[in-house]
């Protein structure tokens, strides 16, 4: 039965990612993903508590729309389950388990095209098994038709299966997406969840419910972030805009590398760093001060005092 | 006792760094350091724990030769000094202390010119004191009279002190100074110690002596980096060693924001993140593969294989 459920996963998983990289590969136009596949065991000169598993990293780099993203795909076993993979099931941690998995992470070349970033994994340890996952936009030149546009569709993942799924989700998504050290957030969130399976408080739900959720997920993320980057394309930009948005990026290399816990557990656990930085922007420039106070009073407003908006009662 | 030798350290720190910015103006040739002068209070609003203090954060961005640089000078009182401050003195953990040190990283444009770091630092808490700091280079394509050059300083600056304070000190460095997720050095190394004081194992010095090794270091990094920027400002480079530098600096960032402890530090305890953060390179470009495997062929045999080389037996 645990296995049945495992191949149900990773079936969708693989179809997942195929339809993102497909996806986005028509947007861009002009590049193609190279797919890594790549396989390996435990035991083959790995670091010391390293993953055994097989994955697909698909990579865009330099397109005509993507300057640079990615979409892996990833099935790792381990004889020892972190303690960063659960938050609410400590008693887990130490046991066998298998983790499967797709992230995305799409840097426009245009500024006026937020960055995004979609995951959604499952987890299973014995008969014990929790979904996680969820979908933010960080913006350099903000859009608000595109952050309604978002938060809908976050909303829409989220309405079939608890009335309450969006807001708690939303405000998981605003607490955990935060650089504290610049007092921002890293954008305008959108859902964000983890242990989610038959005992989570307030969203109970059986093995069938939690998988049509994550395909929820996927499916609302690449509706939503296909459409901003189809209207956003044609918006024009200049020198400026683009310099900005490169400063900006550095926000985002702070937040995945200081504070982001999957990217931190990869790098200390001798998990494959190329692709678990393909999180990381194509070119980023860090300057002293900002190079531009005007784009900065347009767009920090959002992610300060305008953290936790409610985007849907704007929107209609 | 204790104030006027606090006074004598920020007196020759504040020297230390007029010197190095006067140094590095006149090898840029163009651009002028922009001196930010700060004070600030420990109950100004500031976040739990942090300091009261000032400084001068001093950088240079968009030079001739120095594409960015910074060297700052600090001076700051706190009420609990943390964990990270002292390895060999717990029972000091959580006294008021007064920390000042001096920290310079210099990004230059030019790939075939190696990107350095150097600090130098003193703490006192009550009557205890001790001193910390060293310096660090990172090339990227690689001179092998630079690394003797470098060495040759950094054997100079210890050797007045103790016969093993070099081989100690670079070893210390060549320890701290490493990315594990990358299985290498961030670069050829040079000196890094802590805890310098005249209770230290091997090397105890009374504090004037430990003071005049702090003067040692500043005055031999100076010196050393100077002619390194000099003699190797002509050398001419290509759009492809150019690409290849943008590619390395990633490193730097995932060293400094993953692993450095003085930047962790410092951005979790509400320190000035732009200051902090000059260390940052100007211009970094991310992708899933190296640009260029013949750089790679050449200069990470010096990060892995070579790293703990012995240069001074090397150059005569």
């Amino acid at each position: 039965m645990s296995d049945d459920r495992g191949s149900v996963v990773r079936e969708y998983l693989g179809s997942l990612q195929d339809a993102l990289c497909g996806a986005f590969e028509r947007l861009d136009g002009a590049q193609q993903f190279q797919r890594d596949r790549w396989q390996r065991g435990a035991a083959a000169g790995a670091a010391p508590g390293a993953l055994g598993g097989n994955g697909v990293t698909a990579v865009l780099e330099d397109g005509a729309l993507f300057e640079r993203g990615g979409v892996a795909f990833s099935d790792v076993q381990g004889s020892k389950l972190p303690p960063a993979a659960t938050a609410r099931n400590p008693g887990l941690v130490g046991r066998a388990y298998r983790a499967m998995g797709v992230s995305v992470v799409m840097h426009p070349r245009n500024p006026c095209i937020p960055t995004s970033h979609m995951n959604v994994r499952y987890f299973s340890a014995g008969d014990i098994w929790w979904f996680g996952g969820g979908f933010d936009l960080t913006p350099y030149v903000v859009h608000e038709e595109d952050a309604v546009h978002w938060h809908r569709a976050a909303a829409a993942a989220c309405a079939p299966f608890h009335e309450n799924l969006y807001a708690h989700t939303r405000k998981a998504c605003d607490e955990y997406f935060f650089l504290p050290h610049r007092g921002e957030a890293r954008g305008l969130g959108g859902i964000f969840y983890d242990d989610l399976n038959a005992d989570t408080p307030l969203f109970a739900m059986p093995w069938e419910r939690c998988f049509e959720f994550m395909g929820a997920v996927g499916t609302q993320y690449l509706r939503a972030y296909g459409d901003i980057v189809a209207r956003r394309s044609t918006t024009t930009y200049g020198e400026r805009e683009r310099r900005y948005q490169l400063y900006r990026r550095g926000r985002y290399v702070e937040f995945n590398l200081v504070f982001d816990r999957g990217t931190l557990f990869g790098l200390q656990s001798g998990g494959r760093t190329d692709a678990i930085l393909m999180s990381m922007p194509p070119s980023v420039h860090w300057s002293y001060r900002s190079p531009d106070a005007e784009l900065d009073a347009r767009l920090l407003p959002y992610l300060t005092a305008m953290r936790g908006h409610d985007w849907l009662g704007r929107g209609g």
